[in-house]
């Protein structure tokens, strides 16, 4: 099948990779996912500007789907958004040691402004603890300025020599959560509270399952007391850190003198907390759920739920058929996709494929942006008072063409969106079942990652940093994370998988993106 | 009065500058400005980052309303938003002749980044039509293609020399449009349909009235054929600069080789437009409704509608108040503030402000913050079954404390805040009309512009530059714009002020921000 031409970025913007065709994921994934995103629409590498890339309209789209939810959730949970600057003094990056660490070789920096030299460089914000640490620091002084709950939705900058597409790139699009609160048990309850809006998240709306888990002390967020994580397994096995909330404890509070008088009148230093999400999403949400045929889109994430295309080949059907089209649209777009209890409405977004190319073309290329649901309409329908229905994805919502008189298609079709969406989890959700193990010995490990191969593997291991290093050195593969409470096997205590050295319960392994 | 204290971000935030006071606008007209941003809890200058600002939440929030309204108009006239680098490769900017001589001095350069030295300094974009012609010049091949019409909502940098909170500072957040079409006619009509977007946005969102022309050649955008744009007048008679439309012909076609076939064949150059408002609108806004007791906000730009203060002396009173209270705020949170054919409904937003301070100190905030609707709620209220309303500004739509049976207080929420909006905008007019003035003399014209004044000046010119430079040298007043068809005196010839050269039209001259 021909590439679908005539869209409105046309065929030249088709140059990441080989025009049009999507790679089997069987034959190389990593291709696969180009061409996906590629195909979609979605973005493509900026090439001039260091692993950075650009950020399509349908791609961009999907962003801003997910930016608005979980908005909508951290405003719920009493968040308020707020904004930093750009550039951080070289020397915060430095206030605390294992942020320093952690960063310092991933920054850019100006060191040219206006013409001059600065007397101090800046930095890009890799991340805005060290200078919303220094604004904290001015706002806060009693225990009644606490909790202080902000977030920031901003760009960010890791000069990261390897980079993908969304999964990782030298700017990308984040949002950082920044708190402050009086008691460490307070912190510690934010930090499992945005976990798991991030794990209701990824579930409700990407229908993306997750483990929810501790990261181990290498793998931790630079300068925190401790991470946790979501954990979400793609379709090649490997493992996508999707979400992180780390407990600071008082580490910057003292890097930058961030001090309040409690009700008893003592001075002591804040417990912070942070924790962000990604466009790295984007690359998750493609990974989850995207097949052979191109990008596959829940549609609480979906900029268009549904494209109607005009079917007609005489002149005097033309009328009819588009009158038939723009009727369908006009009720479609009435359906409340709201969520319960969302101060914001949204609705159906329907496009109607007017342009004038042939219906396979059109099927072609929506198919490949992921559009949950095309409608067919032609003379035959219109006569019938029935539509031809197909989904993005044969589930139970619906499995190849189906005929449906117009009014019960309207009527079913917000649970026909919301049966999908719980299909497309429930399919995630069974592949991630095949994809788990329990694996007890060295050899099993050895061959369940051989190779590119990689499993969600539960194995018992000894706790030290010395098994974690020469697991990832044998495999490449990391302890992803100590899972959370009803996360993963109960907790029994075994033998760790590389070393026989005692171990108190299992932990995640798998090869990461 | 005291200063309030008990805020979430408490007392220590204030350290911009003097703490609580806020200058009447009669006495110091810039430390108001400071007063009210600190007061209003909007935003403070950064200090560490040069020329930079915090955006504090209240601040932010109304950047949010702005950007939502604005995305919608952009959506409904077919823009589509993407993401384009944060970088730019420094060879791109001087690739348009007046582009990089307009942009040169204010770049900031990243010149080192992964621990290493750059080949090909980036500078952080001041504005990104170069990035973005070098994507469209990949995107486009076809007159398929076009029209192409994307919008960017992002962080830009200028290092300027004198910075102000919101109107003019080193790094800021804004929308830039960059769209490509097939004929000059097109774009140019593309660059008055968004004047218009910001126009009618400026003036039924914000209620803050603009004058909608042409720049002159001295004063267009660096690169740009011509540069439409809408003037606000602000309380002291100086010129915001709210909005700016360009038309760019096909100068960044040339410079970026973003060529297109034609229906009939033939290889053109695209033809560009670009346009942008920025977080600089909150300064506007600032400076149309403020009063000397601080913010004033229009509702539809206000983050919290109103506030709801429990009235209360007697323990045993108290419950009874709180009932109210959350019965009240619970029946306006059911309020639909939507617009007509918005496809996102948005809803009233209610604050019940039960903190254990005094109503007076809460008040007072509130005021300052510029909270349209306040609602006392105590046991001779509720016995009575009324609210106490004060309306933030006397209008036609409240006036003084008013004491309203609930239930009609609830049914005439919408319409309250639709009237008190109007008003506003009335009010707004009314000063402009105050402040806009003809002048005929040089004479007038110097006690017009005299020390630090400024008025919205309808004067002739002579069209030439050096006359342009003479007016600004000698008052520090600029044109401000050629008026567009029906923005200002009916065209008849006349006189330059300044020379008494022919002139074929008035200009409108002031002095800017």
């Amino acid at each position: 099948m021909a590439k679908g031409k005539g869209s409105d970025q046309g065929a030249k913007q088709n140059t990441d990779g080989i025009g049009g065709k999507i790679t089997p994921r069987e034959e190389d994934y990593p291709q696969w996912y180009q061409d996906v995103i590629r195909e979609g629409e979605l973005a493509e590498t900026a090439k001039v500007v260091k692993g950075c890339m650009v950020i399509k309209p349908h791609g961009y789209a999907i962003w801003e789907k997910i930016q608005r939810d979980l908005d909508a959730r951290f405003k719920e949970t009493g968040h308020r958004n707020a904004y930093f600057p750009l550039l951080i003094p070289q020397s915060f990056i430095t206030k605390e040691a294992e942020h320093v660490e952690g960063f310092a070789p991933e920054l850019a920096v100006v060191t040219h402004a206006g013409g001059e030299a600065l007397e101090e460089p800046y930095v890009i914000r890799p991340t805005s603890e060290t200078i919303i640490g220094h604004y904290f620091a001015k706002w806060i002084s009693s225990h009644r300025d606490l909790p202080l709950l902000i977030n920031q939705w901003a760009n960010v900058m890791r000069w990261e020599k390897r980079t993908r597409m969304f999964l990782r790139t030298t700017e990308f699009l984040w949002q950082e959560g920044h708190t402050a609160h009086s008691t460490h048990e307070e912190a510690r309850a934010e930090v499992e509270r945005m976990l798991n809006v991030y794990g209701d998240f990824a579930e409700q709306v990407m229908a993306m399952p997750v483990i929810r888990g501790v990261k181990t002390e290498s793998e931790k967020f630079a300068g925190a007391l401790s991470s946790l994580c979501i954990e979400a397994p793609m379709q090649d096995g490997k493992a996508l850190q999707a979400g992180t909330s780390h407990d600071l404890g008082q580490n910057f509070g003292r890097a930058f003198d961030v001090q309040f008088q409690s009700e008893e009148g003592k001075l002591d230093y804040v417990w912070q907390t942070s924790w962000g999400v990604s466009t790295r999403l984007v690359g998750g949400l493609i990974m989850t759920h995207s097949d052979d045929a191109g990008l596959v889109l829940p549609p609480r994430v979906a900029p268009i739920h549904a494209v109607i295309v005009p079917i007609w080949r005489k002149a005097h059907e033309r009328d009819a058929v588009f009158e038939a089209c723009a009727r369908i649209k006009a009720s479609l777009d009435e359906i409340d996709l709201s969520q319960p209890r969302s101060r914001y409405r949204d609705f159906v977004e329907v496009v109607v494929d007017d342009r004038p190319i042939r219906p396979g073309a059109k099927f072609y290329e929506w198919e490949r942006r992921g559009v949950p649901v095309r409608i067919e309409v032609g003379p035959k329908d219109i006569a019938k008072g029935q539509v031809c229905v197909r989904m993005r994805v044969d589930t139970a919502a619906g499995t190849g063409k189906e005929f449906i008189p117009e009014a019960d298609f309207i009527a079913g079709f917000r649970g026909r969106l919301d049966l999908y969406q719980a299909e497309l989890l429930r399919i995630a959700r069974e592949r991630m079942e095949t994809q788990t193990v329990t694996l007890d010995t060295w050899d099993e490990f050895l061959a369940a990652f051989a190779g590119d191969a990689s499993v969600f593997a539960w194995c018992h291991w000894d706790g030290t940093a010395e098994t974690e290093a020469a697991i990832k050195e044998q495999t490449k593969a990391t302890i992803r994370c100590v899972p959370l409470p009803g996360q993963g096997p109960a907790p029994e205590p075994g033998k760790c998988i590389l070393t026989g050295k005692p171990s108190p319960q299992r932990v995640l392994i798998a090869k990461a993106y």
